[in-house]
């Protein structure tokens, strides 16, 4: 074996010191809000403070002596076991506050067991949203703020962050950025990666402080403001209520964050094109006039179908304004892969369902903080297809094609077209795990079908039993795992997580 | 547009005469076998043989001044508009028929509905075998003929036996056949078309008479065994059974036609290179050693499970015996995308049915009269797989992937995963098109789902309410369109379609 794990330890050592810095800063708003220190929350937060420091520390000093620079295998396992353990260390704050409860050998919890709170921290750091969480209101403040933090950590990516942060990976860091950068950017944002990452960080930054300030404005607390800003960039989609964003009923509340869900689920370095004055190019980018076009296309078809047909439990259709303000912000929340639910779509007509589930594996832009098969991957494929066929009866023609300025090469059209079959080999072997670990649960296919396309995706809801209302708590440890696998396997792009699984890398062949 | 319809026209004139060729010799079996020219069954076939005759001289003297040889885009068009018009010939004895019952007026028949005919002889020509027909004892045994030839006739491809036995189509004839054949079948069979489609058609007809034979011997009747046979090498699965082949319980027959299914399911090529003695190559082929291997693995899967829970309605689990030989019988009879039925598949367990699923999308050989992705296919797209997450942390190196001794080049690559993608788009949208279409019927997604598998992949029957002892008759018209479109989607690879409803096609740039 080549491959060098102790760069790998020393970088996640790092890892772990940012991420205990954070717990340290939600233990002190713990500590003032509640203004309490012997509060399960602070204890917890604050003794999850002292491991992570102490596990980066034993990482870091396990990784001191290492030589030479992060290499493109080093990197990929970095990024694999980044996720994994940064789960597994954000799962202990909810893990122990539900230990040092007062009434917790009399009241249970999600949170007694630890598979479920590695769900949550997992769905939290990959920006999914799907919870196993059926009360909101028995956790505290600070779990809420916590929960919404690993979205927002997510969603630029731990790992951006480091680079911008910690430039210390050097010329590594180039390659993480590579591999994390989500989606294809064949553009690029530029080659001085460190400065590229701290401008794509004060963005991200930017828009937090934005869009705080927009929601606070329309009525919001500033707690709840915050928290469902973390979750919007990130297109995560962890609220602060039970039922999610239809618990705000101010038009104005779903105008702002349905405005933030579009602006998350666009390729960031077109923001940093803004920047650079480069107007033309953004407003000529193929895959943002795509990407809104779909949504124009899906918010017309949902709410028309909307006002044709009264959803299941409800007298009559739905209003025309009400069906447009509910219609898009679903087709937003499912298309940037946010999840946040403004009404209970599971009840909603065949039509409306169904184009929600198509928009679920559509997807964001590549390079935003959404997920999916990305629309850029769309247009791709949509361009390959119609080649193959035009190559059917004029064998001799070879086309290029074309994504904005660029030609594509016989390597990037693979690459996204096995891309999409990997998605959906994917959700064919997800659902059926998913059917076989639950088949003594009567699960029907349609939420086994569902769960996986919003975990392997980063959506979190789905339909039937985990639908708009519904949460994750019932399913077995198994399809946790699975789920938990999914969702790793969805926010890193499938192929970075199976290089770790191949003996061939391990080998070093 | 510069598609020259003249020669086209030509050449479905052939293609009817051929058909009508057949109908006249189903009709002088009714006489026979019936002793009575008045019969319904005799007129009927009697009077569409005189059709057939009529639109064959028309369609040959409107195109009898055409000029030059079948050129690509001339050859796939004919190759389209051959099912259709074929299917929609195919159909008129059965409507005809089913008009001149004397209970025409107070019994209603599932071939009273033109539609009903159409998707009969389109599902029997393109070799799926998915019937309307609720009772089979209804059909004269002529008719029975009929249907079972429909499946002969497409199994090998009309367009192949016009090559072997109408060598008039010159050069053109080697563009259709390239069509034609199902599958990449890189190796080629022989550059000389047309004594390559003789052999080929000797292979066929040699097989024909070794089955039937074989199943006299078990105890078929000559009728049954003739039939069956024909069935069984075009991989259709019409049988003149309601129970399919459960309904014959002799063990020997089963044996016998899971062997011939086994047959049909290989590439034909390989058959002409045994001929040449060129035993090595058969035996290396790797696609003949992976399609025997998912065979074995999949009864082995298939056959544990049936011994382990029992069937739905049943008190017990089956007995080692039965379940190698049901599960033997109805694996092959999947991925060999025949249909037939010697149990009731839709009963048993989960792992058992999701397998079949699986081995829907697998389908047979390249080459073979079998359907679905086609194994060759699959390895492929393994290969490619692999080969990518490889790239992931080798950037730099370049494998090149080999099939056998040929290595496969970049457009053959993309068109293989662009195929696999295709089907799985296409099953999409069948799926959801036929659960709008039936929205009024109650319809489950299982049964939506396999009715548009096993029709795409050219099988026949699904689970649920298109499973064993199920049939097509309850559906819709729009879905009867919808489904038989997908068979022939599916029997001609789906790009050969595509391409005559691709306005570029039309335009001749």
């Amino acid at each position: 074996m080549n491959v060098s794990l102790r760069i790998v330890s020393r970088q996640l050592g790092l890892l772990m010191g940012v991420l205990s810095g954070f717990v340290l800063a939600v233990s002190v708003f713990a500590a003032v809000s509640e203004r309490n220190l012997s509060s399960p929350a602070f204890q917890s937060l604050a003794l999850c403070t002292l491991v992570g420091a102490a596990m980066a520390v034993i990482l870091y000093f396990a990784g001191r002596k290492s030589r030479g620079t992060l290499g493109q295998r080093e990197a990929l396992l970095l990024v694999a076991v980044s996720w994994l353990l940064g789960a597994g260390y954000g799962a202990l704050p909810f893990r122990v506050w539900s230990g040092l409860r007062p009434d917790a050998g009399s009241v249970s919890h999600s949170f007694d067991r630890y598979i479920n709170c590695y769900f949550e921290a997992m769905s939290g750091f990959t920006t999914t949203g799907a919870t196993v969480v059926n009360s909101l209101a028995t956790l505290p403040q600070s779990l809420l703020l916590w929960r919404a933090l690993t979205h927002w950590l997510g969603g630029l990516g731990i790992v951006v962050l480091f680079v911008a942060v910690l430039p210390i990976l050097g010329v590594g860091g180039r390659r993480v950025y590579r591999i994390e950068a989500p989606g294809p950017a064949p553009d690029g944002v530029n080659p001085r990666i460190k400065d590229t990452a701290r401008i794509l960080w004060l963005i991200y930054c930017g828009f937090t402080v934005a869009e705080t300030i927009a929601l606070r404005l329309c009525g919001m607390s500033w707690f709840d403001a915050f928290c469902h800003t973390l979750a919007t960039l990130a297109t995560g989609g962890f609220s602060t209520q039970d039922s999610s964003v239809a618990g705000y009923p101010s038009t104005a509340i779903h105008v702002v964050i349905i405005v933030f869900m579009v602006l998350a689920g666009v390729n960031f370095s077109l923001y940093y094109q803004l920047l650079q004055r480069k107007w033309r190019t953004v407003i000529r980018d193929p895959e943002l006039r795509t990407y809104l076009g779909i949504i124009v296309v899906a918010t017309v078809i949902v709410a028309v179908s909307l006002t044709r047909a009264p959803a299941s439990g409800q007298a009559s259709a739905m209003s025309w304004p009400t069906a447009v303000r509910d219609g898009m912000f679903q087709v937003v929340s499912v298309q940037t892969t946010t999840g946040f639910c403004s009404a209970d779509f599971d009840a909603w007509g065949f039509v409306a369902k169904v184009t929600l589930v198509l928009l679920m594996f559509i997807g964001a832009s590549a390079g935003s903080t959404g997920g999916g098969i990305k629309v850029v991957r769309i247009i791709m494929a949509v361009k390959i297809l119609l080649a193959e066929i035009e190559h059917v009866y004029r064998p001799k023609v070879v086309r290029t094609i074309k994504l904005g300025r660029s030609s594509l090469d016989a390597g990037m059209k693979l690459n996204a077209v096995v891309y999409i079959l990997g998605l959906f080999v994917l959700f064919g072997i997800g659902t059926i795990a998913i059917m076989i670990f639950e088949a003594g649960n009567d699960i029907d296919i349609t939420t086994a079908a569902t769960a996986t396309v919003a975990t392997l995706n980063n959506i979190g809801p789905g339909l039937a039993r985990v639908g708009a209302t519904q949460n994750y708590l019932w399913f077995s440890d198994a399809s946790k795992v699975a789920l938990s696998l999914l969702m790793l396997l969805g926010r890193l792009e499938v192929l970075t997580v199976l290089v770790v699984f191949s003996p061939r890398y391990w080998r070093g062949e």
